[in-house]
């Protein structure tokens, strides 16, 4: 299209907290090592300031701050210290915690400050004066010293809607003691838009400064409260990565920047970088150890994934009438998941995702399709185990699926005995078939499962020791029409990583057990397959 | 507050369409069961209209509109059957999925209907004439068989943006042939909310029909656009609970909701529902089988989780200072507040409602409000389990858990033999003490958790009698932080009848064998003391 956009010309500077805020997601505990791994993802990104941490009130992260001088050369990235203004009563030079934003030597240093009244009185314990002058000394203190300093105006919105007369003497003091930018935080998350845009409007009208937006997702608007911010006049968006935090989280930055860019006309990121956004927020989340969020906006693996059933044939010819964007522009893709309303033309698609080109052999894409169907209506699901598919396409394209070995048998027990007391005792004997010798072996675990999962491994690592780097990494039981009561279908899917890739399988069977031996052999299977291992 | 606020005296329906929808995300794949227990789980909430699927189109849901109809009596929703208009070149009235639609028996039929030319003549390969057609023939054939027919006009914004004439004419071209209101759908999700407010403010001034919103999250938006048209005058919010839907979800209704009522002033469930809001959230991913999501705002387990440090003395004294809204009008609760069960005003009013009076009680409030603590610490989960609760407070009050059996030790085991072929062999042995003897008793199954049912009830049946009558109806297994694998700790939640009643059991352990065990002895325990049975 080329109707003008509404932000057409515009750049904003995207300033990115995740090793700050975002570390304050429940769950979340970033070692010095993880932060040194994301810093230059988020310079790789393009962002305009990396925030780091807090250089003198926490250790880890003064810590962080001395390595990144010597370990890290930005190509774009500024690198911003985050501190507090002064202890009331004292002076900006004389404070401790002042000094070592100073000594952390990032180039810009961001200071939070209050700018709602009663957070002043009764958090802080001090007057609206007082408050004031932290400001005023602090800022002027540092950029005496020649930093960039950015003021975050800490819970402004709130404090506008109470008090706007002092929420702007907090304002109008930080860029008169000369403050590059100040951020408009919504610090408990609550906003609405129409608020945002209002509040940001109107102090667009009593001031020039450069504006910024800080906003949390409580109210499930922190995207669309940042944007209706840049709307009014922002020119800086702070938030996280994968839209990390506490409580809800951050504002999400891909997604905002996304849709700036994408759908705005906006320029947020050097060009091109956009198209590394998938990647990057997935490497990410490999550190943090915090699983992806499938549904996320733009990078989520669902994020173009159709259960496309009728439509299948309608969205190859056309895709464009079926999503918001071309995926490819958030280096993401588009997904076809195969259920039981699957068509060839679903099947195909799938198959060329899995690198297998099926295109001119419609003998095997009608026994795929028929394959498929018959599964899901015995309690199978694809769309959630590609390495099954992948394994059964193999094996339909002609006979692909390699033999790498051969379970005679299996058994696996559970027993509890009040003489023993605490947990009960789980084992499983595998009687299995490799390298053409026999293994017996028996494998303990906290459960059945993985007492197999045990066996199973134990048995077979002698002839393949790749499979030491598997790893089981999710594990998920579903029981179907439950309304038989114990006499359901249990359905199980299993991830497993190499380290590098993950990879999923689905198993069914009439208890939680057969289900789940027949879900481990194929992530057995498919682990060795893919990292073309020869059946020995 | 008393400022006015934008939605005061604003009535707002609320359109729930988590079984039709909602069903579209990766990985969820709903049974008639499923469908039976949520349905009435969102009527407990106070949603307007639940929608239940697709009748006639998909055999599933032509199932559970037969059985709704049989074994559910609404309270406060309506049910709605969704379909599509008539095929091109057709009569409404001749038509096979239209017919389903009446004979559903549902008082209002949803229909998509096509508001993008683009769809219309690439996806649907008709005329736009013969759509207009296919929408007022189907609209007015149902209204007048006394049907309540709302038209959901798929891709109406990017349909309006291309061609507004056209979307409009669609639209009003179901307002004239009955509709009761024409719901606007984002269907490929990728609006923001400044341009839903100007389409639906240019819609309203071409017509007076009533509007509805369906906007899914592609953009992040999805809740400030589904307000977002709310305040330029729509009053339908179609969405699913817990955001569940294809790609990245539908819109997030309780968020909505939340937002609406407590930030905006509209009405939109029955009074006090909102309060519920988290409990049966969580209850409908308990049998979605999708882990809630921690950072959802409002409900999510995080949602008011601090984590506190600086300001944890700040925020017991003044938790206003640091929340958006008072949790508590969710049904959630500030997180070092810890679980939703444990206050003792909860646990008293539970027991008021279990028949155990505990007024006058404290130190017993006391010591269950601790075990309920440390006991969701481990994994239970009491809000889906209330037997296991009643017998809890029994333990408690005076030590009225009345004792029936004592089992001595049991085993259960399943084994697989390719020489066998078919499915494995599951057994389990109990030996159990009760009515002065010993039981040593083997019971098979098709899993080793049934065979432990059966070699439990063969133990006991020959002293208990009443329990043969007990028949297990529902049986779920979750396994909690599923980024350990097979090392998850195991909740099995179980549903007994004895053909009258219907109560409900909890078991955590290491595994799903020792989860299910203590799961189904709470059951036979209180199905027993439930019938009036004393020990023998």
């Amino acid at each position: 299209m080329t109707t003008p956009r509404a932000l057409d010309g515009v750049t904003v500077e995207i300033y990115d907290t995740t090793l700050r805020d975002g570390a304050q997601q429940e769950g979340m505990n970033l070692t010095v090592a993880d932060k040194l791994i994301i810093a230059p993802l988020l310079d790789e990104l393009g962002v305009g300031v990396i925030e780091g941490g807090w250089p003198g009130a926490i250790p880890k992260d003064t810590e962080f701050f001395g390595l990144v001088d010597k370990e890290i050369e930005f190509e774009h990235a500024t690198f911003a210290a985050f501190g507090s203004t002064r202890k009331p009563g004292a002076r900006a030079h004389d404070d401790v915690q002042v000094r070592a934003l100073l000594d952390s030597a990032a180039d810009v240093v961001t200071l939070v400050a209050k700018s709602d009244i009663r957070h002043v009185e009764r958090a802080l314990r001090t007057t609206g004066e007082e408050n004031l002058a932290m400001i005023a000394d602090t800022v002027a203190y540092l950029v005496g010293e020649g930093r960039r300093v950015i003021v975050d105006a800490e819970h402004f919105f709130d404090g506008y809607r109470f008090d706007p007369a002092y929420a702007l003497s907090a304002l109008e003091t930080a860029f008169a003691a000369g403050a590059s930018d100040v951020v408009l935080c919504d610090t408990n998350g609550g906003m609405l838009p129409d608020w945002v845009h209002e509040i940001v409007s109107a102090v667009r009208l009593r001031s020039d400064g450069a504006l910024g937006i800080h906003a949390h997702n409580d109210s499930g608007c922190a995207v669309a409260n940042s944007i209706a911010a840049v709307l009014a006049g922002a020119r800086q968006v702070q938030g996280c990565i994968n839209g990390y935090g506490e409580r809800t989280g951050n504002a999400d930055l891909l997604t905002i920047v996304a849709n700036l860019e994408l759908k705005l006309g906006a320029t947020c990121l050097p060009e091109g970088r956009l198209a590394e956004a998938t990647r990057i927020a997935h490497a990410v989340s490999e550190v943090t150890n915090i699983p992806p969020y499938g549904r996320q906006p733009y990078i989520g693996a669902s994020a173009f994934a159709h259960k496309a059933g009728l439509h299948a044939s309608a969205i190859r010819v056309d895709p464009d009438l079926y999503q918001h964007i071309d995926p490819t522009l958030v280096g993401n893709d588009m997904r076809m998941l195969v259920s039981e309303m699957a068509g060839r033309a679903s099947v195909e698609l799938k198959g060329r995702e899995l690198g297998i080109d099926l295109t001119g052999r419609p003998e095997v894409l009608g026994r795929v399709v028929d394959r498929v169907k018959n599964a899901e209506a015995a309690g199978y699901t694809y769309d959630a185990a590609d390495a099954s598919f992948a394994l059964m396409l193999r094996e339909e394209l002609d006979g692909q699926r390699p033999t790498y070995f051969r379970v005679q048998s299996w058994r696996a027990s559970v027993a509890y005995s009040e003489k023993v007391g605490g947990d009960g005792e789980s084992e499983a004997t595998v009687k299995v078939h490799a390298g053409g010798q026999r293994f017996v072996r028996t494998g303990e675990g906290n459960g059945p499962v993985n007492a197999l999962d045990h066996a199973l491994r134990l048995g077979l690592c002698e002839v393949y020791p790749e499979i030491e780097a598997f790893d089981l990494v999710d594990f998920r039981v579903r029981l179907l029409d439950t309304s038989h009561g114990t006499d359901a279908v249990t359905r199980v899917l299993i991830q497993t990583t190499d380290g590098e890739r993950v990879w999923s399988t689905v198993g069914v069977g009439p208890n939680i057990l057969e289900a789940s031996y027949e879900a481990l052999v194929d992530a057995l299977v498919f682990g060795l397959m893919q990292a073309g291992i020869e059946p020995r």
